[in-house]
């Protein structure tokens, strides 16, 4: 049995796209089965007291021409949303709304229409639009019930109490894998490659923090 | 001619490292001259309003354990040093007051000891040893000099200037390129074989931005 793993992601994250593409391929040839983890970026972003990469003019520039080049090594078609950054709250409460069963699929969908295809991201017609196969309109109303709205909070709050700071983020072995190559160890320790020296690792970590200038 | 390629850096940063020796490795082969750019992270971290990854309890145990599954696919020993974090100001400092001509040689030195032999890296007497064979008394002496600490104290805020929010960062034809995979997209832009479609990149980046939950 492939081992279940915690998929954190938004619909605003270019890097959450691309990875979850790779992650999806390698769930097709058996390396695991995802569970998708809708959580809100910018509710990660302020619980740890930093910025996005969008919101750093230079490293919204870097992050963009970036992910262009990773989604072209890896195949994957990305124009982007019509704008950027863009509310991906109903997007994420409509992902809540499914049932587990399907919610794989409609994270496919929705990360396709908004990154290859290139919808508007916050707009619940394109939204409905994009799940018309599988409830979409049903899943939108359901995403603005108060229990909905309150498990994406508390998806994002329990996220935070992992210790998940960005997106994309997985677990492997409760173990912390943040980012496109983030992904690419966990899948190398899945597969009983992992090139890290547990005892180097603790040894560094167990250091005693100096003082930096501020 | 290999094409001159600043590399921004500071000591206090793993990654830092081990994107140095593969851009030094790359250098033996000729793909480009690099440059040396000590900056100061913390000071980079201010200006853009952000902690830096040892800052964020989960993500400095993401990142120590991210740079030794690094270290060791590139083959690079990383133990780390005595403190971390610690001040990488005399460092930083001697390498402004070294002659450019020698530079890249004691950046070699510098990290080597800090990251792979694992010395104290704010300690003065671990510096001056590190660097015995290079003029390290005296470099340590001249960095310690009014002018040498405004000239780092100017590289960090030109570096800010052209955009560098992290370090790594290089610059191949103007163009800001950050982190380990960053590295890897520079060298297939300078051999011709960059994957970004420049179109795709200016309608993304000429999005309107939309709004974003807080």
């Amino acid at each position: 049995m492939p081992i279940e793993t915690d998929f954190y992601f938004d619909y605003i994250s270019p890097y959450s796209y691309i990875a979850w593409v790779k992650a999806r391929r390698w769930e097709a040839e058996g390396l695991w089965k995802l569970r998708a983890k809708p959580v809100l970026f910018a509710g990660l972003l302020k619980r740890w007291g930093q910025l996005g990469p969008a919101e750093i003019p230079p490293k919204r520039i870097f992050t963009f021409r970036h992910c262009i080049r990773l989604a072209a090594e890896e195949g994957v078609s990305l124009r982007g949303p019509v704008t950027h950054p863009f509310n991906p709250l109903l997007a994420l409460r409509a992902t809540l709304a499914c049932p587990e069963a399907n919610r794989n699929t409609l994270v496919d969908l929705l990360f396709s229409a908004i990154w290859s295809e290139g919808i508007e991201g916050a707009s619940r017609d394109a939204l409905a639009q994009t799940l018309v196969g599988v409830g979409g309109d049903s899943l939108l109303i359901a995403g603005a019930e108060p229990e909905i709205k309150d498990a994406l909070v508390a998806e994002t709050r329990q996220a935070g109490d992992r210790g998940v700071f960005g997106v994309p983020t997985v677990f492997v072995n409760d173990e912390l894998f943040w980012g496109q190559d983030g992904l690419d160890h966990a899948r190398l320790l899945l597969e009983g490659n992992d090139p890290l020296d547990e005892t180097v690792a603790s040894k560094l970590l167990d250091r005693p923090q100096g003082q930096r200038p501020r």
